[in-house]
């Protein structure tokens, strides 16, 4: 625990003296005042995160956190558990959402193992981080044990500390597991304490009675395990999942090193939520993607005071909101960087308030 | 007359069959039904309007229109007049925001000189299509005469024309011109048939006694004018500006030759309006790019059934919001044409409901 407390405790708040200070470059551009709006927000963000007044996103990579469930056994999903892996091998082909959207941008796609069932040898974009094969099932008893917890986190932080050692300037966080709404939804009932059927959505698309059976299980997940609400290790071993563990380490990760994360959907942001709890200077380097059709979902990003970027009624996960976020805060950056100033365009400047 | 009416009249609605093909395709796709949400819909659109299952926008250009206003003596700007020539050149040397934005995706910027004050010379990124320098000033006659405001239509039609004859696939249309927020709510006032205070902002931001007496002036132009609602080449002679009438026929030109326009804020969106006007089915090619600050912009949308793509209070015109927008536009057609189907993936389906 000394490791990861130690890294917890490392991280600070973005540099509010360079926010001010990219505020008065934003005054200087060729344009009305702030007339881009959540543009310059963002830019000036980045300057706070990177310290500087020309941050750089160029380099961009997403890690799609994997892992299996316990809790798919109460048929809270419309799709079988198999679908995991059997996705994780679409993300490998190159064929899915995420690395359509990625490669647009460009931006790197690494799955990560993080528990999924399946063995899967690790090759070129897969990373195995595998905790074991799958979390236990939550409506019975803890998801895992306080320890696989702190090392899942861990293997999440070690894989963002890695890109960003490798030279990567935004994070991107996606998920893959069948019937993870299930410990997201839990985890933020847990976490903001609101009531299951404010938090709970039908994830993957389940019927009336498929719904009203989800929300029983987490409504019993919840009492069973009796998660500590201030202890996010706590909230995340008992009712989470390898995958939302990776996140929140992938998220601390970026807070620790000073550098952007683009959170995605309702999963990425229960990673998240996780990381803030362990300290809420966290949410300064987290850029909100989208949000989502996942009704649990904006409560989650509202909690954290996080602006979503895109609303465009996704909810598919992997990443994908958080990719078409990406340009969106590129372009701010280079918006900041690279628009004339007045002086520089030779444009008068106004005449009336 | 007769040329552009047979242009109005040579526009079709998109192609439906095409739109029930390609959701039958989105349904294929390796993830939950229509977990993309809006991306589907802007993908499907792009089929309809391509009437192909597979449609390419990734040869990409805006148009940045230019004109002065008459208007602009009457005090509705916080700057002076002569920003918009300072500005056209900013706009040939790349350095302002939607050269940035354009450069990301990227796409390529032209500027036309529609009817700016200073001459020009026309070279590499310029068209000089100018009817004549500056407009008269609504608040004491028409802006032009319906000969000059054809001859405009007409000179935007050709400039898109030739774009999509040279393959771009996608158009973008920007604005440029002190004092055009006013002629542009002065559009959508008639033809909507809303009051000055729905439809007027602030445009580069204006004090309260300059807002007060913005709405007083575009009250007087079309009291003046006394243009017919039902005729959009009458609505754009008599309170409309050389730059709208460029950009309402760039999208006629798009929606004739079947080709996707993104608008941006108040200003294309007015000269959308016009186009629209003469030609409902107009609104099937045209993809709102954003949702402005400016109060008068959504109802404008509205009015054409259009759903904005992005809402970041973006109030700076040239195309920018079109721009952000554009990549989102880009990534709905790769994920239709490139993601794999459940049965290419080999990923299991649904097995609940």
């Amino acid at each position: 625990m000394e490791k990861l407390n130690d890294l917890i405790k490392g991280i600070r708040d973005i540099d509010r003296d360079m926010l001010d200070a990219a505020r008065e470059h934003t005054a200087q551009l060729v344009m009305p005042p702030r007339a881009l709006g959540r543009l310059h927000e963002i830019a000036e963000q980045l300057c706070g995160i990177f310290s500087h007044l020309k941050p750089d996103v160029s380099k961009k990579a997403f890690f799609v956190m994997a892992g299996d469930h316990g809790v798919a056994d109460e048929g809270v999903s419309a799709f079988p558990q198999q679908v995991t892996g059997e996705m994780v091998k679409s993300f490998m082909r190159g064929g899915a959402g995420i690395n359509i959207l990625a490669r647009q941008l460009p931006a790197a796609v690494t799955v990560v193992d993080m528990g999924i069932i399946p063995q899967i040898e690790e090759s070129g974009n897969l990373l195995v981080r595998k905790i074991r094969p799958g979390t236990d099932n939550i409506a019975k008893g803890p998801a895992m044990t306080r320890t696989e917890a702190k090392k899942a986190i861990l293997a999440g932080f070690e894989v963002g500390s890695a890109a960003i050692a490798n030279g990567v300037q935004l994070l991107g966080a996606g998920d893959m597991g069948i019937a993870n709404t299930t410990p997201s939804s839990a985890i933020g009932m847990v976490i903001l304490g609101r009531t299951v059927e404010q938090m709970t959505g039908r994830g993957t698309g389940i019927s009336d009675e498929a719904y009203a059976s989800k929300r029983g299980v987490i409504e019993k997940a919840i009492k069973v395990n009796a998660p500590d609400p201030r202890d996010g290790l706590d909230v995340l071993a008992k009712v989470g999942g390898f995958e939302i563990a990776g996140i929140a380490g992938l998220v601390l990760a970026a807070a620790y090193h000073r550098r952007p994360v683009v959170i995605d959907g309702l999963i990425s942001t229960a990673g998240a939520l996780i990381a803030y709890n362990m300290n809420p200077f966290v949410a300064g380097y987290v850029f909100a993607g989208h949000t989502s059709v996942e009704q649990g979902h904006k409560h989650m990003l509202a909690y954290m005071r996080l602006q979503p970027i895109i609303d465009l009624e996704l909810r598919l996960g992997e990443g994908t909101g958080g990719a078409l976020a990406m340009h969106i805060i590129e372009g701010a950056a280079r918006v900041c960087n690279e628009v004339l100033t007045f002086d520089e365009a030779g444009v008068s400047k106004r005449v009336a308030g």
